[in-house]
């Protein structure tokens, strides 16, 4: 049983909680976190011991209980997981090595500021077998944009490509981002900084990408041209995405119009907090062009990322291979399944979930 | 003098009519209205002939006087520009050919309704010389891509044109239209029509084209690719297109950060409604890998075919050749021109700044 810490519990840190608590071979050690909000008392209430990061005192005022502090808590665990905000990562390194604990980073750190960067499509096997003890887990666009770019190039062979990300502005609870009623192009210089991070795993393709920031909140949506390698059919490329595990190809007859529909489906189907880990591919918008292909999708900013980190998590220092480890990822979460409430992980209760598995 | 009737009073009609009325071989006919809205009482404030296209009743009710019905306004024209909702355009022509009076319709109406499709940069000359008398202005989207493309042909040949059009949800009045908080494939197959469209007046461009639809009014936003004939350095495409009178490239020390800095200028530069007939290029976001150009160019869907349309009529009755009247365009209106209040449209006394030039 991998014993793993979550260092920061956000955005992302409460839904990596969640689900190394689901799967069968890791458990929480501990969770850190800085400011005792209404996340630290969420965290305490679903079992996992908060340990304070700087000063305990607050979280006793907020009545949240503090079973030690950040040091306690690496010391604890086997490998941690760091989700703090970007570039806070980096700083905390040294404390991790500190302990001779290898550790995960997230997208929002400089590739520069770890040994190698993850993506279980793209690179696993090579992060497993290699020495990096202190790994990236690439954003959620370059997640997403390997994911589909991995498949393409063993399939046709990828020439060139080139995205137009339609980010958003903030996450749900980001109430102090913009835009608002305005459309950015962000960063205005051309390429964005996105297809650099992508050759952080894919470091071959060849891709150039333009960013553009909108007054929305729900998903990032990518507008994907893909020169291929030969002509091919547009109904060979939907078979070609559809057999990745952590694609969802949306079909047709859904009339998904766009995220806000994606998250009113993920909710209905139960998934906690209403996260879409995979791809969304709208089915109908793949075309083929001669060479060119072309296809929207939309990419869920704040849990795309999760089932990468548990993945990573095994290839630093668990013993499965790449195809075991995302199977077991997959089947713990319910990647892939929106037939109805079957998740394992709760938006509360995750420790008493994985008590269930 | 020209006798230009202008058919529908919205968000084109209106700015139509301010730009006729200050060009010096043209005056306004009169201006057709089918409700008596404040839009009618600005059209009478500005000292045009309103005619009433259905009842004339609940004008007066408005106080606003009727100086006759639409078939007056098309009798007392030399020409019309139909500025009515998409559609109602080519249900129109019936009756201006009744009138035997040659007719301009806008974007919004199918290619295959008129006789043929204009853009001054693309096919003005090709108007001139033709038969045409029932003439599409084409939209927005498909205006800025001609000023462009042609340009960049011209130097460089133009192998493939690949555009995502991060498109507004509706016009600053158009409350009841949305998405809000979405990021929308619109259309969801692609791809989009606005590809076809610009064929209609550029035959040769081999262009695909991706729409999304994003919660904001104020402008377009277009991710450009274009795989150009030949290797060019960056600062070459900048000036080609800086040599353009309808593309302002806009400059980096201006720190426009995206369409809300763009309206500001134009209001802090007197333009009437705060318009920007120029496509808005930024400067620093053009950008060439190998033959692969990229840029992002803002298109003002309320105001960048009104140039267009004053040069169709001379394309169309007129006796200027393309350049002659698009300096003449340019002039009377101040496109270009962003250094002062200087322009001689006015948003009221359309009909008074005529008197002017």
């Amino acid at each position: 049983m991998l014993r793993v810490g979550v260092n920061g519990y956000g955005t992302i840190g409460k839904r990596v909680a969640d689900a190394l608590a689901a799967q069968p071979d890791m458990e929480v050690a501990g969770v850190a976190k800085r400011t005792p909000n209404f996340e630290a008392t969420a965290a305490h209430r679903a079992g996992y011991a908060v340990h304070a990061v700087s000063d305990a005192a607050p979280f006793a005022e907020a009545d949240v209980p503090v079973a030690g502090d950040l040091d306690d808590l690496v010391e604890a665990s086997d490998v941690v997981v760091d989700c703090t905000p970007a570039g806070v990562g980096a700083r905390n390194r040294e404390l991790y090595e500190a302990h001779d604990t290898p550790a995960l980073y997230q997208g929002g750190e400089d590739a520069d500021a770890t040994d190698a960067s993850f993506n279980a499509r793209a690179n696993y096997e090579e992060i497993a077998r290699g020495d990096a003890e202190h790994v990236r887990v690439v954003s959620c666009n370059t997640t997403g944009l390997s994911r589909v770019l991995t498949p393409l190039e063993e399939a046709y062979g990828v020439e060139k490509t080139r995205v137009t990300l339609v980010r958003r502005g903030g996450d749900p609870g980001q109430s102090d981002r913009g835009p608002i009623n305005d459309i950015l192009p962000d960063p205005v210089t051309v390429p964005s900084h996105h297809g650099p991070d992508v050759n952080t795993v894919l470091p071959d393709v060849d891709i150039d990408t333009l960013g553009v920031t909108v007054p929305a909140t729900l998903m990032h949506l990518h507008s994907v041209n893909v020169t291929l390698g030969s002509e091919v059919d547009a109904d060979a490329v939907r078979e070609t995405l559809a057999d990745e595990s952590r694609v969802f190809m949306v079909p047709e007859h859904a009339r998904v119009a766009g995220p806000g529909h994606l998250k009113e489906l993920a909710k209905d189907a139960g998934r906690p907090r209403g996260d879409l880990w995979e791809n969304c591919v709208w089915e109908e918008s793949v075309a083929v062009e001669g060479r060119d292909l072309y296809f929207f999708q939309a990419i869920h900013q704040e849990s795309d990322v999760v089932p990468e980190n548990v993945d990573a998590i095994r290839a630093l220092v668990g013993d499965a291979d790449a195809a075991e480890s995302v199977v077991r990822t997959n089947r713990a979460l319910g990647v892939g399944r929106f037939d109805s409430p079957t998740n394992h992980v709760a938006t509360t209760g995750g420790a008493a979930a994985s008590a269930d598995d």
